[in-house]
């Protein structure tokens, strides 16, 4: 089976584009619905919690019947399908990959970083990618070999990064991204916060190994977070936990972007996402840094993953 | 001396937010310059290091300036003054308290959560406040006794919290904002780091009096931190180290929306923002809770903050 042209592709982005946006409408709905409800739930938060589960499923129906009617050929892997049981096996064929809500506890909590994140992979590879957060208007798409953009508030888009790429001598520089994830069983938060410890901790005041970042950011969404990288705003981003859904738009907008792409302590950091990063529920997204004399950007990306992975501890999958 | 007037309040407040969003228009500059200037800094950091500083500097004699010219008998604390050595007493004059970027390494990076915070103080209180945050275009402010509000995008103000009060049963319910701060020894960053362990783990799993919160988040910036507590979108948010200016404003806009503000673990946790509080470098607060059967909403915020410091380590000051 050959692969997507880039007419189609192109075809395929505005009507990615147009379906985000609906479904972003759906997201503000439920919302605000939950806010209602969380006002009125008196010691108990069933109300607030069934219409979290109700606007998941409505945002993910809506989108898959949408791409059902366009694209009947298409495969569909969905959080909400996986979850109620539908587990397709991925082939080569073009494949929807999509998060309806991604930053589900924001979303609850209407802390405003809550997204729907909608991935194409064709030939096993991300291929698309459509990221908007209706709280913001914030919409970031990319396409394979096309680069990627963000709109704000209905403008223009701007190509990503937003600046131009600049070095990254090393971590002790950057600003990155940690998540606490929703794994809290003690080995993974305790591994976890001692990777946490010996980023953010001064090596010459007490923290062995300490690399001394900049500073260290959660926002709670992983597909916002690698649209983060991708603008530039953040110089790293790592993820334990996560699915395929969660980071497959993300994964475009970030390469298109100039942003590297690896999975966990023992994959390969050679910025090549093939299935087993895609899959594989640990990522580093790594932004475009700035050729400079005698280390070319993606040499520099390879050295930051090695420095990443000499700093942090591996963090068990479902500990 | 009498306080000020509700009427000079209302006009104090006009003048104040114009001034926010001029100085706003100054800092995206300011990132633009060092945006470009990273871009062409290869391997070393003093350009942009020293371009940061400039508009930190710049930000506030604009501020300083425009305010002399408006109310030429108020005293001034601000950042800058403040590290170049001015240190006036607080007094029961009407006081402004300035932070004129916010958020610096979010502004450095281009991590769009970078503000200007004006606050006024009378009588040794916090009485105005506005934010600004020219990155969204979020304009927050509030006025003790009159409410606070957010206008996004230009458009009307929104009356803060954006949606009614909800219960807050405990920690675990909670989606909280803490920061990893820029005192990176071991003494603050190991228990910081014991602190958020808890404050994620779940206790059921191995984390010794673990609270398993909804999440952690982190944004880096003190002021809208305040401004998202009051907004709604955070439950709580804990401060360690950070000065009055960072949170002048922040107070009064947090207060106004419902909000309780409280100190380090040995404050009187009873809502009062002393001018011992104000000072403090030590700050929790907490978003304004529904009243329920059998307890009011400030009697939760102080069940909160109880519970707060129950869980937490004393973090040292300076350490």
């Amino acid at each position: 089976m050959p692969g997507l042209t880039p007419a189609e592709l192109d075809e395929l982005l505005t009507f990615t584009t147009a379906l985000a946006r609906t479904a972003g409408e759906l997201i503000l709905e439920g919302s605000q619905a939950i806010q209602q409800a969380s006002a009125s739930d008196i010691g108990e938060k069933k109300n607030s919690v069934d219409l979290v589960t109700e606007y998941d499923v409505k945002v993910e129906e809506l989108v898959k019947r949408e791409i059902a009617a366009a694209y009947p050929t298409f495969q569909f892997i969905g959080e909400e399908s996986y979850s109620a049981g539908s587990r397709p096996p991925l082939t080569d064929a073009p494949t929807f990959c999509v998060d309806p809500i991604d930053g589900t506890t924001n979303f609850v909590h209407a802390f405003p970083f809550a997204c729907i994140s909608i991935g194409l992979i064709d030939q096993r590879r991300p291929v698309l990618g459509v990221i908007y957060n209706p709280f913001l208007d914030h919409l970031y798409s990319g396409v394979a070999g096309h680069g990627s953009s963000l709109s704000r508030a209905g403008g223009a888009p701007q190509t990503l990064p937003l600046a131009p790429a600049r070095p990254l001598p090393s971590l002790s520089q950057a600003l990155v991204a940690v998540e606490w994830g929703s794994d809290r069983t003690a080995p993974a938060v305790t591994k976890k916060a001692e990777s946490f410890t010996r980023l953010a901790g001064d090596p010459a005041r007490g923290i062995a190994r300490g690399r001394m970042a900049h500073s260290l950011r959660s926002i709670g969404s992983a597909a916002l977070n690698f649209a983060m990288v991708a603008q530039g705003g953040l110089d790293t981003y790592w993820e334990i936990g996560c699915w395929p859904w969660d980071v497959c738009a993300g994964i475009v907008i970030a390469q298109e972007a100039g942003g590297f792409v690896t999975g966990g302590k023992d994959a390969p950091h050679d910025g090549d996402v093939t299935e087993g990063i895609l899959t594989g529920r640990k990522y580093l997204v790594i932004r475009a840094i700035a050729d400079t004399e005698g280390e070319t950007g993606l040499e520099a990306q390879k050295r930051i993953a090695r420095e990443w992975y000499d700093t942090v501890e591996d963090v068990p999958l479902d500990g």
